[in-house]
């Protein structure tokens, strides 16, 4: 069990986890939003209708939009979900657990654009509604890196690691189940949502470490 | 350092540790709610009205109340928090940072009880309204154990432990900062707010372990 290559391999372990733990990771706090086909966007607001950019948000190409629906489900409505535009290939509305199960909707957690069986509700524009049979979802905790960020850590897309959210607010806690992705688009951040930020006392701009 | 003492002490807590890990702990999910003092009940309810019960909840000596009250911050108003009764000292909301946040609040994480500088709010009730200007807060996660239970498992009142919650749902984490508190009036229970059972997949009566 002692073999130099093992003491060998278990150095090259430490080394790669220690390497890790010392990247300061700045926190983003996705709120509940929505991302909608085009169709369904024509349906909501008007065939002459175009999601209106207010600002670009971190992750490069998308932007939260003028743009708000009112998803209702069977015990309440949640109003005014931002828009977040281009259009996608499939209607995605993301909430945090607690909006959900304020409306009497139960999404599972999901990886964004993985909207296969998830939760449906019924979307209310001004120019109209549609109702969705699935596309609700809680989105699953994530890590955004470039490939070169990746490439250093030695972390692989789809890899899950822990990351440890220590602020001294009296809430730290480990999040497991934290899946990497990795693309040309992104740029680094640690992805939760309300529910989970709101767990550990973090902030959009906090900084975690991967544990 | 590894002299015959240093190795018992290090076995000792090993075994402690095993120990702790096999215990199933059940988990009670606190919904928002409110205690109130007696003056208070009184000025939000009418001079002749009492607490009428609903049912007992787990803890010994509490129960969940008919009344609710609307608590209004600056932003908005939480309608129908729960009164859990009997009186109390000291009159204390219990939110989750999401609904706090979500009228405007933001109050600090503290135990049950430590209510001094905490977030203001006005209260309102059917016969009147009372503005607090501390008492509101979001409950510190902690663990009850009853003496016996403390003692088989050598934790301490006022120790600080650290709780896995992995249930498979996608979003396992381990809470830190986890305070024990014993009494005799205690069952043994994990208890989290909202935010923090959605935050890892939680419900009432899932099992979680010291880690």
């Amino acid at each position: 069990m002692t073999s130099p290559a093992f003491i060998e391999g278990l150095a090259g372990e430490i080394e790669k986890r220690l390497k890790r733990s010392k990247l300061a990771i700045p926190v983003g706090v996705s709120n509940r939003h929505c991302h909608l086909t085009e169709e369904h966007f024509k349906i909501l607001f008007g065939p002459g209708a175009a999601p209106r950019k207010i600002k670009n948000i971190k992750q490069p190409g998308f932007y939260a939009a003028e743009e708000t629906i009112d998803v209702m489900g069977p015990k309440g409505i949640l109003r005014k979900i931002r828009l977040v535009a281009p259009y996608r290939a499939h209607t995605q509305i993301e909430l945090a657990a607690t909006d959900a199960i304020g409306i009497g909707l139960n999404p599972p957690v999901r990886e964004s654009g993985d909207v296969k069986g998830s939760a449906g509700a019924v979307l209310i524009g001004p120019a109209g509604r549609v109702e969705i049979r699935e596309g609700v979802i809680v989105a699953r905790r994530h890590l955004h890196f470039s490939p070169g960020e990746a490439g250093s850590l030695a972390v692989a897309p789809g890899e899950v690691v822990r990351v440890r959210a220590g602020t001294g607010g009296g809430r730290s806690a480990v999040f497991e189940d934290v899946v990497v992705r990795v693309s040309d688009k992104y740029s680094l951040e640690f992805h939760v949502d309300t529910d989970e930020a709101n767990a550990a006392g973090l902030k959009t701009g906090d900084v975690v470490h991967i544990a």
